[in-house]
């Protein structure tokens, strides 16, 4: 609670118009029906989808590398795979449904009975109707998911398993997209993009990264900016394992994803609590409307996981609406298209766009009459008439900015101690600057 | 909470009689009528009335003087104005209140119709039956002020104005009183005095800082203490200007303002938030039945913005009771005398006291024995009878000041991890000292 | 609140038996009627019965010897004291209850009126029914306690007083255990043995110590444990006198007292606020599900005083159930047997081995892969089957490891980061260990 009461905070950002959240669902549902992996062609048909939009460079790592303690794994691809009645009937069918299939399961053309291909079948109890995500990249081992209800109604008998797939030597993908800035100091947006037919999970991360990286293209910007479009885990250590040298210049970073449903939004902090980008982001969602909280760092959920590793320990932190495992259809056929609102998308990407403006506009400035207040009234910053109740809104600002505009405070901590919006902040300085009443410090911030 | 419950809080200064809150009413109510502003005669009458009771230095700065970024304006002095019909009636005069005249309005004497007198006119529409408190000191423009009530019952047709003023180089009048202490290192305090017929903005802080310089005149102090009365924001940056050699010698400082409503006590900490003057006042007024609340600093209010300017950075604060804003009759006709309390302009002023008693009782002390509890007993400062339920009040903080003379917590500090008043603490360390249990360090505090 | 929901902590201790609780007890009674004070036989009996728990060495210091500011006293034995009627009917009887008599009262042998014997008694008027606890012991008073029934019974006339007692040159005796480690360090385990027939206030405290000592005895602690059992002030001011040499090798300290009631547990912190005690205990008590508080230090309480003076300032803090004081029995007849219970001796005892078990197992690690996370998969530390909802709880706590094992953060930094018990957090390093995915860095915590 400031001392003086303070009028409502000016609108920074014109938010998104509809159009563009429906624009945002447009790519969504064109990338929605590929079965992607961590390796295969729906990874590489997802890519050259997005380089329509952005000038992606797309990366391909051979089979067999070593990234780090990993080894990049077979290349994984599947054409059908179905469960069949002895009479030919599909009874669980891949092509109505690419969650049908553990990802990363090994060819099979068998026939079992009930009993044994029980073994190899994953459902959802809880939820009868929708049919679980299930991998098994790692571990040689076939499976199929389905319905509870689907399992339930299966007789005893025989069933005839057929899976046509290989995993063989091959490659896997990436795409990456590098934004040259003013200065070498780099932001990172990562998502991951090796889900199938999922949509808040993470559909919603890769659209909005894509469009965001469209935005920024725009900007003449300080900084610079790097976006991957990364397999989880193994994208990015493989990306961290080829990039060491470029990751003393990662500056902030944020992993993208579930950006697409209903819900608030979740920030959750990079390891190192005191990162600048925790504050960038706080500041940006404690001045939206939209309800949201901040959780610490843990260690586990994305790919920050890997950036934030001890070894790397990067100011990497995760920007979501609903987290993982936070909401009921995550990891299920539940988290389709009806799961996304075109508001919620646009609402994200807005919030990302005032991050990038924070970071943009973020500096330091010595005051060039810091002793007392300048004179504001004769250069026509301040109301002529005396003795109103309280300071206007915008001449607050001014007056933030003044009192801290002494070379060791920056526009986010004058933003942050005078409850106001970095913009509001950043308007005032401008219109100081313009008045010659302040002058740049040479700081990074 | 404490682990061990304490007795209640000696009543560590003996409360103002009702007698001096009204002392201090007298010379409130001797101000009230005289027509100051930041410069001219309204100013010098004030200074001399308060010369009766202090021997404060009057010091007069040319028009035209540059003070840091501001020019010592033009004084001001007005002897008549009025609003009439044209038969002569005055129906705005401002003989019957001298807030009908916006401060520093020019010379006029015009005739004019309704529709231009009006853009001379203000008024509070929501408080129809007040003047307000307008001025105009830096941009030259002339205008009344009234009552909604006295604009809505005015009929068209023709008016006359006459200003009778003088807006002429002349002087800026402020008074000041320095009294030398053990030490070189300063107190100030700090009060406008350029507001006219208002009472508690701030013939309050006047005529309660006056009290209070005579109060210290009756200490032989450790430190040195300073009382501006000076019109706002001109007055203090002209005081700074010419004062800069003197700064540093500022330990701790406050602005006065608005000390005789009814309201609790509010404290706006200095920019420093470590400043010491924070925990000072914020210890007496948490020892203090009257509800309190302490506010961050914001760059708006009173001279504190100009002392707590970034080239400054003076450790300044502000005590008032409802801040500036705050109440409703702030800046109009209804700030005036009958807003005042005695009761709680003595209560300010004891207020100022303690705050004073903590700074020339601080210290910071080392025990002689500080292996282990020196053995009160036989010194007679602990009662010969073991196996009582809990220490005695007194007990208690002989124990917490032992404790902690360990050449690094002063007494302040002592009384806060206690949560015991400063002078139930300075009391037990004056036990402790004459029976030689302690020994001052050489730390300014 | 973790971002990832966590399942149920895993039981980190076996909780003791409740013939554990049992034996704690029957130590407890075997002491209770003995008559202990500040010196003398009592405590002697005392100590020689713990000697049949743990091999105590027993220290008798000479009165008169002089120990920081205080005088080890005269030595206090008492064979029998009583108040009769004329007739030779003893009203009021040592024999009955040895809180009768207030301690170190000198010989006596005189006949009295009321009048003049009232002055010497000693009652609880709100609490008629009980018998308090009375000390003189540095200035020479006699006295007997007695129920305020008893007293309000008593009829005018002369009465015979009779206290058979020596107070005389001898011993201070306090008991002492050392129990070497690798390290030189030293936990510090304190509790007063001074008090007669007081069961919860220290009788509780005693026995707890005493079978904590046995426990230490069953390791081969990394640290050294020192245990001692010594009248309350004196007794700890004697041996800080007389081992001022060891006082740097004690790195964390408790002293125990009041363990035995209904009560839930506090923790009292050492003086210095940082101490490492203060977040063992503080964690330890976080994952009971026994109710607890911490409070801060107070300079008043048991022997911590002593040990906390700025003079030594030793990190010990102050373990009890409900404290001194703060229940209704304390000093008095009634804190007596029935006041305990076996399962919060029981419980208390379990708190302290999982005190000790963090001390002992606490440690700092590096990671062998520190950059991305190693794939535990293939170790045989991971889930083989992707997509799960969330990580199992053992998982969450190998990843806490890893992540934080940046040879930074100590496993007791990790397990309070993570909110997962200390036991959790060194189960999992012990599990990585094995898997060589970790290293011990050389770093004392």
């Amino acid at each position: 609670m400031s001392l003086y009461q303070k009028s409502k905070a000016v609108d920074e950002c014109s938010p998104l118009s509809e159009a563009e959240g429906e624009s945002v669902l447009a790519l969504i549902e064109e990338l929605f029906p590929i079965c992607r992996s961590i390796t295969g062609n729906g990874v590489r048909q997802t890519l050259a989808t997005l380089q329509r939009y952005i000038p992606l460079e797309i990366n391909e790592v051979p089979s067999g590398t070593s990234v780090l303690d990993w080894t990049v794994p077979r290349e994984w691809n599947i054409r059908d795979a179905y469960i069949a009645r002895p009479d030919g009937t599909r009874i669980v069918d891949f092509a109505a449904n690419n969650l049908h299939i553990v990802q990363y399961s090994p060819p099979v053309d068998a026939v079992m009975p009930l009993a044994e291909l029980r073994r190899h079948l994953h459902t959802l109890p809880d939820r009868p109707e929708w049919i679980p995500y299930r991998t098994s990249y790692y571990a040689e081992n076939w499976g199929f998911c389905l319905t509870h209800n689907q399992l339930s109604g299966l007789a005893d008998g025989l069933y005839r398993v057929v899976i046509d797939a290989d995993l063989a030597p091959g490659h896997l993908s990436y795409g990456e997209l590098f934004i040259p800035g003013e200065s070498d100091d780099t932001i990172l947006f990562s998502c991951h993009i090796c889900h199938p037919s999922l949509a808040n999970d993470n559909l919603s991360g890769i659209a909005v990264a894509t469009m965001l990286a469209r935005h920024v293209q725009t900007l003449r910007p300080r900084h610079s900016y790097r976006f991957l479009f990364i397999p989880g885990t193994i994208g990015s250590l493989t990306w961290l394992a080829r990039n060491e040298d470029k990751l003393g210049r990662i500056v902030h970073g944020l992993v993208l994803s579930c950006l697409g449903d209903g819900g608030g939004m979740t920030y959750k902090q990079s390891r190192r609590g005191n990162a600048a980008i925790n504050r960038i982001v706080a500041h940006v969602l404690a001045h939206d409307e939209v309800p949201h909280r901040i959780a610490p760092f843990v260690p586990y959920g994305y790919d920050e996981r890997q950036y934030c590793s001890p070894g790397f320990d990067l100011p990497v932190g995760c920007l979501m609406r609903t987290p993982n495992g936070e909401y009921a259809e995550y990891h299920s056929s539940a988290d389709n298209l009806s799961l996304l609102r075109p508001e919620s998308l646009a609402h994200s990407l807005a919030v990302l766009r005032r991050i990038v403006a924070v970071i943009e506009g973020d500096a330091v400035y010595q005051s060039r009459n810091p002793k007392g207040e300048p004179q504001l009234g004769r250069r026509g910053l301040y109301g002529a008439l005396g003795g109103q109740r309280a300071a206007s809104y915008d001449q607050m600002a001014l007056l933030w900015v003044l009192n801290f505009a002494d070379g060791r405070h920056s526009l986010l901590d004058v933003a942050e101690r005078a409850g106001l919006p970095f913009a509001t902040i950043r308007a005032a300085a401008d219109a100081l600057l313009a008045a010659d009443l302040l002058e740049p410090v040479p700081v990074r911030c």
